[in-house]
């Protein structure tokens, strides 16, 4: 029998917390708990989902190895009788981007949203029964975030009710779709509607691409794979392909006709079906960005932080054993803030799911009228016409690009390369896991990120932007939603954070109207006390006020947006001021969005929340994550006055001390994620430690080490020890 | 005939500055051009060379091909009788990591600076014929950056002159090592040494692994590749490996004596060789490091500089073309700054190769004694004693660890994602090369270059530590070498930058006792005007001045410094201080090191320039330089109080203006590198701009594209279609 040896029994011994408890916490609730753990362990113990070299397989074997699993999956799926929540669950631990991904989190909800009644009625049910497998084809060669530059035509012909798909350049070939290579045998295609050669705009078309019976493409379509993408295994498991139309002819009946119609002579019309339902379809992809940010942040912390226990360097002491990595003060600055920033962004998701799944209920039972004040003082849903007027010009003209949601993503992307540098070099084996978590982290929450975005957009160009009373659609949430995803990254980097700055500057300039700005703005209604408020913290240990630091933020929030608007003003026109201050303006938004993350993570903080120590070692983790952003942006906080340099090194000094206190939980805090070594994938952060024996069994799996003597050798290595490489034909 | 047209000669035309100047500005000097561009040209000519399809090889078929080109090259480089410089600048430009890397990179310097005169004469003919390749075998499973934990074992053998090299543990089994894996036949193994039951500390031996007749490993040798690396080819073309001894005997003139020698019967001595010339070849490895840092980072800077020319994206009005993506502020305040590194890392390089070479040279002519006033106020070597007692305690307890050198290369690594970033969607293909040149540089350079701060550790601890009269070694170069290193990263991520931390706090310390600091810290010796010296910049335009710039880093560096010096007094202990403080310190040493590179930039500006315009816009890209960092670092000039928060909104008026100046020579400074398409791998970064029909053929030559149905749609697909999957065995 084999004897498992818990080496990393002792760092659970020292938590000063209930695990358990904890992980019911992550989790969201005992159910969600249950369910997450029942299908992780499935996938775990089922030898079908192994991962074992995925890392070294070639291109072909790899996605011949994900079609494999993708059916093994629907099987089970079947056989278990599983619920949509379980199946998801099921294909989110199967841990392989997969054309699954695009036909459930994509193909579907576009035609749920766009769809009319009878669309749904007929295309769903094959969908569902995966009788169908379809794609979401929107970017081209020359267009990825600008929609409206799409170049693939519609064109209908009225002598036979059909649409003409074409493609007229080289440019306007779609490029980037996942399933669409190799597997799709549908596609929502997005393209320019003409009509008596009249533009009308991007709609979506369902096109029919493979054949149902030996999948070769049907006549006029050319359709291929696009190549190798970043990384081992990571997203070249998927078939992002490229896809070309020569005149091919699809029914009337398949453009997506919920929104806009054309009729059998051609006319296009807008429909009057409620929008807030259109809206549902945007809630139900959005949750995921949230979802994968916090989750592969937390995968890679959970194996930094393991390692970091194993891993010893240094410091022996009379021949004893050297010192814990995890136990250097400069691997514990940098390690607990991405550890609470895994919290964070789980504790802000969660809200955001509560709130979307809240407000879609209600606008479904079309308790709409009572719905801006119900939501007013915990969402700030009331503040729907500003929000609309703000935002919406910004999505018109392009300003908000795809860039605005993944600044979340980013900024788990950083903290996973990060962890890969915390792990030494032993971080850049696949077998640590950690370079296909970023190389496939990157796409799949980034760009996923971006394909949501452009679902919205797309949504909201053809029907809101339409809106004959615009007061009247609710936008607060989408606002909210965006802000969410604007965190703590490089405020450099995203043109899309400034749709969030006009919002901002919207506010600011509305202050004095008599308007009360609400939900995640509300601060702002106390901007003469923000402006020149002064933080009274005097000791280091003042700085774990939640007051105190709620404040802070508040405060730096709310001064840059007032410098911002102050600036623009002064500028010939708004519009030269946005583009000339755009940095400024990214910056301020990232102050507000900050802001709100760490606001949620204070008001989960005042739930009951059951279980030994558990509230404490989240007060821990909340104090880390807003005292580090206050030390990583401390030039904000300065230079707006909200702190003083005396202040801001308390915060350092605050920070030194709660990472002392973090420091004995920490291996149980990644241990309350509860991801299996299967989901992991890293033989650094396996849940019993036993790192060295299985690194060193990994490497002989290699096929380059099928022989001793590697292929080539007779060729070039022994000419050249010989000196007969003169002769030799290289 | 084909017609080349270039796609970005519109842009070209707008360069206000002579690029062929500039070309000489960027290789260092005409001789460096000329030999640079033709070995480049040379490798790019020869299809044997070619990079085509390297991202899609399975492992074995992609080492083999790494050894064919490893084989070409040294073909060529026979043939055409290149001299060393010659010979380096081909193999890089081969641009594929490979074995011969760590053979004339670690293996042939460690034996000239560790082997005695007698070992040099056996062994380097035959490596410099690569009759025998070697490797450097050094870092274990269980110990990277403590060197002094290695547990291999030289025990010798007085019965048979003999050592027995074995391996204990399975943490002791060597891990890493690049070329040891399926090449090597040789390598330097680092062991303890131990004679008659006595310890005496880590050495290097030269080990045949491997038979020189058939390759197979020698007997007690269990050698193998410890597998898939971060990447698409990337680093995989590299046989990094493990390596097991069972008691395998070796002479014992096989230990490398110049430092330590041990008689017939066992006795272990030191030898009186000078230990200036052991320094030299520290020197020789160092340098490659800065070169690698800048020559990746503008590979990347070039490509997306190139892409988002070509980029349109948004802005079309009345039908015209799009924007230029590099057209948007916030594009250019990302790539910009990207930009203006690329050239000051390029500079500090240079210097630091200068003043090796030159205090090389003087050494080996033994023009010792006159050398420290001799580099006085340009380098700083005099204040050696300082020097070393700062340095060397961190050396021996392992506080400066092989994290000290990458913070420059960790910076480049950042600005290549960023890059990859900007390129949208497209960077994430790895025809866009930017994946590969990401993955590739992570070990390339970071690695590397730790291994490099290994041998210099190595080299250290076995003979300057040792030194009777430590006074005599000169050190200061070591010191600001490592300096060199230290930029603009995330502060606290290296615990090595508390070596230049001790460093700053002993010259504090010591700034009331007459001495003067000189060199890189001379402007401490300004101290009481730095610590209240006021930025008097009024106006955006100030920001112009290098003095201005010059001083508020100056301040800026020494209050920190000075902050943290009276820190650490008022903890009970300074190596409590060293501890608890560890963050702050980096931060201190960060502060300290950017003002090294921004010197060094202003007095590369003070030099006679030839070439119309070039001047100009060096100063330009100074000028982005300097203020990115104080825009990006404002929280330390605030809170020092170098800078107001009026002068620091300045700085961003400033910036904006001088990326407006930039724009229009942005291509024509990215040509400026004079990087062949071949070198540069990417379909996004080519020359001609002519992005998109290349993106689309390379497309199609994935090997998935080679049957329009892919592998297992039979097994998988169909099933699944035709919901016949129940029955299927998956
Ligand atoms: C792995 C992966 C999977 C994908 N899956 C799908 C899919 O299933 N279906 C699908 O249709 N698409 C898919 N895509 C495409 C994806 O949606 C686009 O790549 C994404 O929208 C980015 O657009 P782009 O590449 O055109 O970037 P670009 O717009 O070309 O961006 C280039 C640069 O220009 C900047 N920029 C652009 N516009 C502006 C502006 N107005 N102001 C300031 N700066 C600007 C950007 O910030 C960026 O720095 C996928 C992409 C990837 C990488
Ligand atoms: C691609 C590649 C090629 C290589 N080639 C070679 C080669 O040819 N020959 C060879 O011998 N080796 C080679 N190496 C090994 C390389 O030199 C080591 O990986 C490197 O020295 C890092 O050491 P480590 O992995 O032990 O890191 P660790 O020391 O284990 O680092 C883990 C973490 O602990 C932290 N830490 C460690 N010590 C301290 C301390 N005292 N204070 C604070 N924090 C600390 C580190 O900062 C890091 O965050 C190679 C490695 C790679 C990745
Ligand atoms: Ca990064």
């Amino acid at each position: 029998m084999e004897v498992v040896v818990d080496h990393l029994a002792d760092e659970r011994n020292k938590a000063q917390f209930d695990v358990d408890a904890m992980k019911i916490v992550w989790a969201g609730s005992q159910h969600d708990f249950n369910v997450t753990d029942r299908m992780s362990r499935l996938v775990a113990s089922d030898p079908a989902f192994s991962k074992d070299g995925r890392t070294m397989l070639g291109r072909k074997e790899l996605v011949k190895n994900t079609l494999r699993k993708a059916a093994h999956a629907w099987k089970r799926i079947i056989e278990l009788r599983l619920s949509e929540e379980e199946a998801n669950k099921l294909r989110n631990f199967v841990d392989e981007p997969a054309f699954t991904d695009l036909h459930w989190g994509m193909f579907i909800p576009a035609i749920k949203g766009q769809g009319t009644d009878e669309q749904q009625q007929k295309w769903l049910p094959l969908a569902f029964k995966m009788q169908i497998i379809g794609c979401y084809a929107q970017t081209e060669l020359g267009h990825g975030s600008n929609v409206q530059g799409l170049e693939t035509t519609a064109t209908f012909d009225p002598l036979t009710d059909e649409f003409i798909i074409h493609s007229p350049t080289l440019t306007s070939s779609k490029w980037w779709p996942g399933g669409l290579g190799k597997v799709s045998t549908h596609a929502v295609v997005y393209a320019r509607l003409l009509t008596d050669g009249q533009e009308h705009g991007v709609h979506g078309f369902i096109v029919q691409l493979r054949s149902l019976d030996d999948h070769s493409p049907l006549p006029g379509i050319t359709v291929g794979d696009i190549g190798m993408k970043f990384g081992n295994g990571a997203y070249n498991t998927m078939d992002n392909g490229v896809l070309q139309f020569d005149h091919v002819r699809i029914p009337r009946n398949q453009m997506l006709m919920r929104v806009s119609q054309i009729t059998r002579e051609g006319k296009v019309t807008q429909s009057d079906v409620p929008r807030q339902l259109v809206y549902g379809t945007m809630v139900y992809v959005r949750q995921t960005i949230v979802a994968d940010a916090s989750c592969a942040l937390s995968r890679a912390v959970c194996i930094a932080t393991r390692y970091s226990a194993v891993r010893r360097q240094f410091g022996s002491q009379n021949g004893g054993p050297e010192t814990q990595v995890i136990d250097y003060k400069t691997q514990q600055s940098r390690l607990f803030p991405l550890l609470a920033t895994a919290y964070a962004y789980r504790f802000v998701g969660e809200w955001l799911k509560w709130l979307y799944t809240d407000v879609t209920q209600r606008l479904q039972a079309n308790d709409f009228s009572t719905l801006p004040e119900a939501h007013a003082c915990t969402a700030g849903l009331k503040s729907l016409t500003t929000s609309t007027t703000a935002l919406f010009p910004d999505m018109a003209s392009g300003a908000v690009t795809d860039s605005t949601f993944p600044l979340f993503a980013i900024q788990s992307e950083d903290g996973i390369e990060e962890c890969r540098k915390l792990c030494g070099g032993h971080g850049y084996l696949c077998s640590s896991g950690l370079p296909e978590l970023f190389a496939v982290y990157v796409p799949a929450c980034t760009y996923e990120g971006d394909n949501v975005v452009l679902l919205l957009q797309i949504l909201v160009d053809i029907s809101v932007m339409k809106l004959t009373h615009p007061g009247n659609f609710n936008s607060i949430p989408l606002a909210s939603s965006i802000s969410m995803f604007l965190l703590q990254s490089n405020p450099k980097s995203f043109p899309g954070l400034l749709g969030v700055a006009r919002f901002l500057m919207k506010t600011v300039s509305q202050l004095g109207s008599g308007k009360n700005p609400v939900g995640t703005t509300s601060y702002m209604g106390r901007i003469e006390h923000l402006m020149q408020c002064q933080c009274d913290v005097q000791r280091a240990e003042d700085w774990v006020k939640p007051s105190v630091i709620l404040e802070a933020f508040e405060a730096r929030a709310c001064r840059m947006s007032v410098a911002c608007a102050r600036n623009i003003s002064k500028l010939p026109s708004q519009e030269e001021g946005f583009t000339e201050l755009s940095s400024d303006l990214a910056e301020a938004a990232v102050a507000h969005c900050q802001l709100i993350v760490v606001s949620k993570f204070i008001e989960k903080l005042q739930q009951d929340i059951p279980g030994k120590g558990v509230k404490e070692q989240l007060q821990l983790l909340c104090g880390i994550y807003a005292l580090f952003l206050v030390h990583k942006y401390q030039g904000d906080f300065l230079s707006t006055g909200s702190i003083t340099p005396k202040q801001a090194s308390l915060v350092n000094d605050q920070l030194r001390s709660l990472y002392a206190q973090l420091r004995p939980n920490a291996i149980s805090l990644v241990d309350a994620f509860n991801y299996t070594d299967h989901y992991l994938g890293s033989v650094l952060g396996r849940y019993d430690g036993n790192v060295y024996p299985n690194l060193y069994n990994e490497a002989w799996k290699d096929p380059l080490n099928d022989s001793v003597v590697p292929d080539g050798y007779h060729e070039y290595i022994y000419p050249m020890l010989k000196q007969q490489l003169r002769n030799a034909r290289l």
